[in-house]
């Protein structure tokens, strides 16, 4: 029973139920589970960051559909990346790079053979016509070097690194979840090292916050605090309240903020 | 493996959920794909719509339970839609329409036979107790005569139909997307057929387009243009924008503005 | 082919998902039906309201995951409870509350086995770390007896109680549905038997019905309305309108409001 998972920018329509449908009629054992069709439209980025959520997650063989493609019926290749014994299928347009950032050996594949499309392609719904059927075959046993040539340049997106600067480590806060925390890109083992034994002090903006917590519920409702995240990376967050909320930030524009790890003695 | 779609008003509460636990209950192997819950409260023409794009996408003994219902629990009729090979289930309000009108040999069949229901049947949530259990036992292979007896005057809204009038090709504006997208009902052969190899002029309102594109990126960002969707019918569409918020419309209200083209001698 | 359904606050994002991955690992035959994930952040009152709501629903043996937990990573229980042939898994924090009440003879086991967790368990997502490997296990047959010892005082949240005062019979608003229903904790017979045939006026606030309708169609458009809801409890509606925004209610904040019932001799 081989799973497929869906990502989309599609709302609450009916377009992720009409690729089911496709997926269904090509491989009617296909498990199909949604990830998110309530990405920001045509933001690439916040595509990129749910299918880094999902990184180990789910069983061999899995087939994540992505669809966020603000560059449909131009040139902008589809593509299938293959990495761990899993396949993502969607445009190449850096949907994939947390996907290749995980997985330096992963291998891409273009979308070239049309038999495996849904005839006719519309130039406006390859979610439908070509991603969809693709995402279907693999689940049902496609070898991905039968789709078409191996790509050596998937796009990548500039994805921020940590990086250490005047004794401060420096990270970006990637994204907020539905609660408003802020999860970074500062992993535990990196921030750990870093601190070699001493205290952190977190920094955001005019956000200052002593100490690492191992849980929400170790400081009082309202109380700011940092911990890591369901993916062991650095997060801030507000015990039962929403801390993108309360500094003001737009949940869809947190990408890149810079996050400050300092070291105090204790 | 039967695969049963769910579309309704029924918004983000557990409603759905518990049509499915209907379903599963009488009919264990059903495949369930949700088109949409969020067609506007009561709105049975944006069912209708929803019901229209799954048109031919899903396989073969397909089920459709449909639930926009405002006359739940008074005389409307509970009804079966046959046609092509699939099944519509839900109340005789209009919502099949498109189904009706695409398949012009379509039964419809009175959901009288009080056994295949949940019982008790409450007066408020026919979609449970009712047409989600019918649906369940279509899904298993019911034959839908098995219901009650054949509808000949099954309910339809008025649909808005293309013609030619002095010279110009008027169409309507069916819906909007979630990319803000305004589609009509205007059909590629007929569109083209009218213009006859000239160039197109498309009109909505003060808006005028020239040339119909084959896609979104074939013109800069921020531009509007016309293009056929994944329907293949005329479509009018900001690249990577979105056209109903910059025309000011509510994309709840856009169905029905004329839209029309024009020959333009290249 | 086991059920599991999903409850939780997670809103749109892949959190969801992610425990559907984690599921479908373990127990690949499971069937996911979502009952709500817009659950408000944190409230546990309203998650325990989609619970109810799916009670007597789902085929025996379905496993209910819920998960609304603001107590993440604290001293909270997880817990499975066992009830009427079916399992709900989630915090020890009052969710299952109308479960305990709806089966005095329901079990609670404590969660205690690590070996039936995701590893390594993270401190704020225990959805899906511990609530979904757990439901997966439960679903394939897992006999709860084996995740931990019986737990004799599961949380109970306060719940509202119908009573009679003064000739009066009193109930409470539990919630409001995406129509603007709203719907209260008094069951039809325990109504019927205190009119006693009589006819009933129904006050909420400034609002006051007579009598209890059948279905909402049997008044114009536009008024307002009691009858039975799909729970068969006494709602306030307004016919294809929505009350609670008519009253000016913010539908998150319904909960408790006193429902009036008095007898008026016909």
């Amino acid at each position: 029973m081989p799973v497929v998972t869906l990502t989309s920018d599609f709302g609450p329509g009916p377009f992720a139920g009409l690729m089911k449908g496709v997926i269904l009629s090509i491989c009617p054992a296909a498990r199909l589970v949604d990830l998110s069709h309530q990405v920001p439209p045509q933001d690439v980025r916040a595509g990129a960051l749910v299918l880094e959520q999902a990184l180990g997650v789910f069983p061999p063989g899995t087939v994540h559909l992505a669809v966020v493609d603000p560059g449909v019926g131009t040139a902008r290749r589809p593509l299938c990346v293959q990495a761990g014994g899993q396949f993502w299928v969607g445009p190449d347009n850096g949907l994939f790079t947390p996907v290749l950032l995980a997985h330096p050996d992963a291998r891409a594949f273009l979308l070239q053979e049309e038999r495996f499309f849904r005839q006719p392609v519309s130039a406006t719904f390859h979610g439908r016509d070509i991603f969809a059927p693709v995402a279907a075959r693999l689940a049902c046993g496609l070898d991905p070097r039968e789709l078409g040539p191996e790509v050596s340049d998937p796009v990548r997106l500039e994805w921020p690194r940590p990086r250490v600067e005047g004794g401060v480590l420096l990270g970006a806060i990637l994204g907020a979840d539905a609660f408003g925390n802020l999860g970074s890109n500062l992993p535990r083992p990196l921030v750990e090292e870093f601190l070699a034994g001493d205290e952190a002090v977190v920094r955001l903006r005019e956000l200052e916050v002593r100490g690492i917590r191992r849980a929400y519920g170790q400081v009082p409702p309202g109380q700011v605090l940092a911990l890591f995240d369901s993916l062991d990376r650095l997060e801030l967050a507000r015990n039962q309240g929403n801390l993108c909320a309360h500094l003001g930030l737009d949940p869809r524009r947190v990408f890149g903020l810079e996050v400050q790890v300092l070291r105090r003695r204790r």
